[in-house]
């Protein structure tokens, strides 16, 4: 950029600074950042550059401030305030079919690891959820339970990674499964045939078959695709 | 969280009253926000808590300030500075392991896009990028050629939102293929190897052949991850 305001490059080395604490591992999950009258005196800023780094940190979700106690590396990042993906996302004019290749890709991968990895009582959820989703519920519940699974298989991959990506865009995902619910239900047979292709996929990931749970997941996405507008 | 600052509640309103009119299509790439003043008035909060609430959005990349002209929406996102995913992974204490695993997800299914997509000019670029990998160039330059490589055909593929996603996690991208060339050229066989299997990918994109692209891109990755410590 070749503009800004003259005190963006203060704030700006504060928070390389505590980048570098990170990547290094100087700092790690849950540890206290110094205080910030030590992080004026060492980086020699003011405490206005500090705070704006530290506030900038807290909405990213990267730090915690607790009450009297100083500023934390967070211990997860669940719950991301910003979502900075989801909204450049919208500021990209992109479209639904722009999110589907993103899920295919991510989330037919993350089934096969999930077949591998996915606990008794994980499968369990997923079999819960099945049972909800035949019980006739509302559609705001049936959008809840819908996005419950692909969230719950997401954290059954063990890749934490991918799983913070589907998080990230979770505004997306769960708009886009409101409004593909609704054009799908056009159709009314299109209810029981999403819970049919729900169900495979609890099935196979109960027999711990990758190219199963990855083949179902497939299927359940396409058929969501090639009903949907672009 | 249970816990936080009073002011918490009030910057975040304001990035949330942000937030919504980004997604109800109010404000839209490259427009400017209304000025600090009016959004004090609006809002009815202190100016400190707006300033905070801007210089947060501006770290994190979705709002830049030019000098003398107020807050404006960014027009391109291709520079995030803090990359909070990137740090994120190193909090989490993921593992190679995991980037291989999104990579392959993600960069099978570009290819695939990319075969579809790709302009003679991208093509050019490409099998450029491929010359120069034959030339023996230093170590350095090679690792710059490779992520040139995989971010090209991010951006062939035409699906923004998942070269947004590579991007996001471009440090982490480019600390490893840094770290998996050092470990692969301990065999100086794999040089040759590396470069054959990048311009596989080349070859079937310049045929605009999506399966032979996904494949060979999905062989690349395997090689990569084969000869890699986990």
């Amino acid at each position: 950029m070749e503009s800004g305001l003259k005190n963006k490059k203060v704030y700006e080395t504060v928070i390389d600074q505590i980048k570098d604490m990170i990547i290094s591992g100087e700092l790690k999950k849950g540890d206290r950042l110094p205080p910030e009258r030590d992080l004026v005196d060492t980086l020699n800023v003011s405490r206005t550059s500090i705070r704006e780094a530290l506030r900038a940190l807290q909405i990213i979700g990267l730090v915690e401030c607790r009450q009297g106690g100083g500023n934390f590396i967070r211990e997860s990042f669940e719950d991301n305030l910003i979502e900075p993906l989801s909204l450049m996302f919208v500021l990209q004019n992109s479209r639904n079919l722009e999110l589907i290749e993103l899920r295919k890709s991510i989330e037919v991968q993350m089934a096969a690891l999930a077949a591998d990895k996915v606990t008794d009582t994980e499968l369990g959820e997923l079999e819960g959820i099945i049972k909800k989703m035949k019980k006739n519920p509302s559609e705001a519940e049936s959008v809840r339970l819908d996005a419950d699974f692909h969230y719950l298989i997401a954290r059954a991959s063990g890749n934490k990674l991918m799983e913070s990506i589907l998080r990230a865009v979770s505004s997306l995902m769960d708009t886009f499964i409101k409004e593909t619910r609704e054009e799908l239900l056009v159709n009314p047979e299109n209810d029981e045939k999403l819970v049919e292709t729900h169900e495979d996929i609890a099935v196979a990931l109960r027999s711990h078959d990758s190219s199963k749970a990855a083949d179902a997941m497939e299927r359940h996405l396409d058929f969501v695709a090639k009903n949907i507008r672009h």
